[in-house]
């Protein structure tokens, strides 16, 4: 998605080999267009897949995740990264550790809105060693729901998450596939790459 | 708002007397096409206020916050909860103490994105004793920014932050004004009330 890789090129910030921030448009603040844009280009991928709802993860899956099914007329489910005082009941979890922030969580939804028959779209901000993604498609399998595709804004594929879903047999469609943040660059796939920041 | 009355009145459920569950369209599922409703109802009441950013919390403000944020056709912002690897420079905080779920939390937005000149849309799910409103605009007067206004999705009215942020002079608009849950029922202010559940 070309839009999105422009924004990449342009405002993301490259902290380390492994660590991109896009907190101007994705992670802090939000550029509500380009997340329609995202959502659009989500449901069209999407389309003749019969999703009935997309699931993702707070707080950073919300965004692509609300217009994605926006533009699939379905309800989006966010998972809870852990229990909160009006949602206890009838939880289905799964244990989601982050590199990123060196912590294992507990992510939950509850039972009462995946179910039989229903055709899961797992829509998440970042893809990098596949914990989340996992974790969620832990969830969907816990029901007799069916994980139908995964949608991802940012790949980083340099690490493994992304071929060991493929490889797991899962349809991931990426918008923004990286290749590299090596010299502080952003090299995407079959991209000649483009320098930021 | 009558399309989000009619929804709390037949999926919301009251747990206590002062506690109203709505995970079914906006606190754990979302349904988008209310959440694009509501953005399009607060960006026609605050159209002419020349708002610049919209900003809201994490996790349940992001879907309305973000819909305002689209149909106003500006950014988004939202204050995280805790510290995270990759948000760490240049924070404003402020501390909010959540009476459901009895802890004080710290919240922070980053110096980047609010500034001079700007005109903050404060968005947030539900509206009580009002300390997270008045976290965010602690945000905000620690900027040169100022707050034109707080849109609210739900209001529990029998509670004081509304009260509180109007004696204060902030123009608060709230799209669903509750003002009792007693006896399990929601009681809409200027409405007869519907029992729910």
């Amino acid at each position: 998605m070309e839009l999105l890789k422009q924004k990449i090129r342009n405002e993301g910030m490259v902290l380390s080999e492994t660590v991109l921030k896009v907190d101007s448009f994705l992670n802090h603040q939000i550029d509500p267009n380009l997340m329609n844009e995202v959502g659009q280009e989500f449901a069209h991928l999407f389309k003749n897949d019969g999703i009935t709802k997309v699931l993702t993860i707070e707080s950073s899956g919300i965004a692509p995740g609300l217009m994605a099914a926006f533009h699939l007329n379905v309800p989006v489910i966010f998972a809870r990264k852990r229990k909160s005082l009006t949602l206890m009941n009838d939880l289905l979890t799964a244990s989601v550790h982050s590199f990123t922030k060196q912590e294992t969580t507990e992510i939950s939804v509850s039972k009462q809105y995946i179910g039989k028959g229903d055709r899961i779209l797992i829509i998440d901000d970042f893809l990098a060693n596949g914990q989340a993604a996992f974790g969620l498609i832990d969830i969907v399998l816990a029901t007799q729901a069916e994980v139908t595709g995964i949608g991802i804004v940012i790949e980083k594929a340099f690490q493994s998450g992304g071929q060991q879903l493929r490889d797991s047999g899962y349809r991931v469609e990426s918008l923004a596939r990286i290749k590299s943040l090596k010299n502080k660059q952003v090299q995407f796939i079959e991209e000649t790459g483009a320098a930021v920041k």
